[in-house]
């Protein structure tokens, strides 16, 4: 077993307990969390598949006024330090943590989201080496799940025109855009991440509307570090620190 | 009727018929004939789709030693244009242009091509404001042929793990995706086209492979002006003239 360690994350007084090497969330779930925090639309239910530590969820109700926000969850480990991170903030009113295999979504609560969210495992299952731990495994290879999985249960979640949000790496954009297209949930915003202007983006975030009109807006790419190799402007803004100056 | 003009294109001694405002060429044909021509692989046949003037088969010639390049053409008048700029360069030897829709591909020239490359209409059939000139509104709209038939006709014509170029628009990526790989050709590069370094990309190139593997390369984006307001020094290369220095 992994260590834990408890600390805060630097959005208010928000705290999270982690388990470096087995559970740690990193930049791809605070990007995503913001990118989905500036819907334009009300949200009243809000979903994260595959919510590991629960970090989309907390960042999300710190971030936004969503009054119920559900985060599902296969791994007992994860899903215990979910319901823990949960409670220690406080949020049990506003942050559901569900055990559930995404591939079987109760029939009750389809079609029930306004919007769904998810920092999924991001190596196509049979590929890569996998980590010998198996919840580390689980968080990075589709091990229980797919991309088509993942993009059929949002699919499943959605309200018609709810908004879907989604990091990937650009090498499985295909897979993104072909399941989106085929659980019906367009591709509406594409916003790539670099590390910098000079380098080539390694991460992509995708905003699909359930229902939406085949059309996608390429946003402008979110560059991590400036060229002096601090956190950029935008970085800083979205993790809510002080710009160094 | 659009009159004609004849203009040395700066590819060696290539000259072009084109008729400005009904079919001329842009800065899509030349990027997308220069990724192409960058293709690794010995090439023995290749094909053009919707190939207008014939810029693409003039430029491949001139950068590329494939010794068959075939255009297809729907249009009568470009079909015509397109035969003139291939014989007054003498090219006949080497590029043939075929009066075909795309739809409607030969049987006996199926599965002969080691290279498709295509730069087709942009706009979405039944979407934008159409060109009242016929011919030009099939330069543009989607009129004769969508990008289901274009993509369709490029995986029939191709050898299996033959090459595919195609250069379109950001906003149709999904499509593009989507029906690349619905039709067996896998993306395998992707190259996005920005005005200079500070815009978001309005153009993009995509290298497919016929029965390629699942996984897609992002290439560092394109820049067509660097910040002071000139063609970016690839830019140049990509057009063989000399940087103002």
């Amino acid at each position: 077993m992994a260590p834990e360690r408890k600390d805060k994350i630097g959005f208010g007084d928000l705290t999270l307990i982690q388990k470096p090497g087995d559970f740690c969330y990193g930049v791809d779930a605070v990007i995503i969390s913001d990118f989905a925090a500036k819907c334009k639309k009300p949200v009243k239910k809000a979903a994260d598949l595959g919510t590991g530590t629960g970090i989309i969820p907390l960042i999300l109700s710190y971030k936004t006024q969503i009054p119920e926000i559900v985060g599902f969850e296969i791994q007992k480990d994860a899903l215990d330090l979910a319901r823990r991170n949960v409670s220690e903030n406080g949020l049990d009113s506003r942050i559901k943590i569900i055990g559930c295999d995404i591939k079987n979504i109760p029939r009750d609560i389809c079609g029930t989201m306004d919007m769904v969210v998810t920092n999924p495992p991001y190596v196509a299952g049979g590929s890569g080496l996998k980590n010998p731990e198996a919840t580390m495994a689980g968080a990075r290879h589709e091990m229980t799940a797919d991309m088509n999985d993942f993009l059929h249960a949002a699919a499943k979640l959605l309200k018609d025109k709810g908004d879907f949000y989604i990091v990937h790496r650009p090498s499985r954009l295909t897979d993104l855009l072909f399941f989106a297209r085929k659980n019906g949930i367009e591709p509406k915003e594409m916003r790539l991440v670099c590390p910098d202007k000079e380098k080539t983006a390694n991460i992509v975030m995708l905003h699909c509307t359930k229902g939406g009109g085949k059309e996608l807006k390429m946003l402008k790419p979110l560059f991590v570090y400036d060229m002096a190799g601090n956190y950029s402007r935008e970085i800083m803004g979205i993790y809510e620190r002080e710009c160094q100056k």
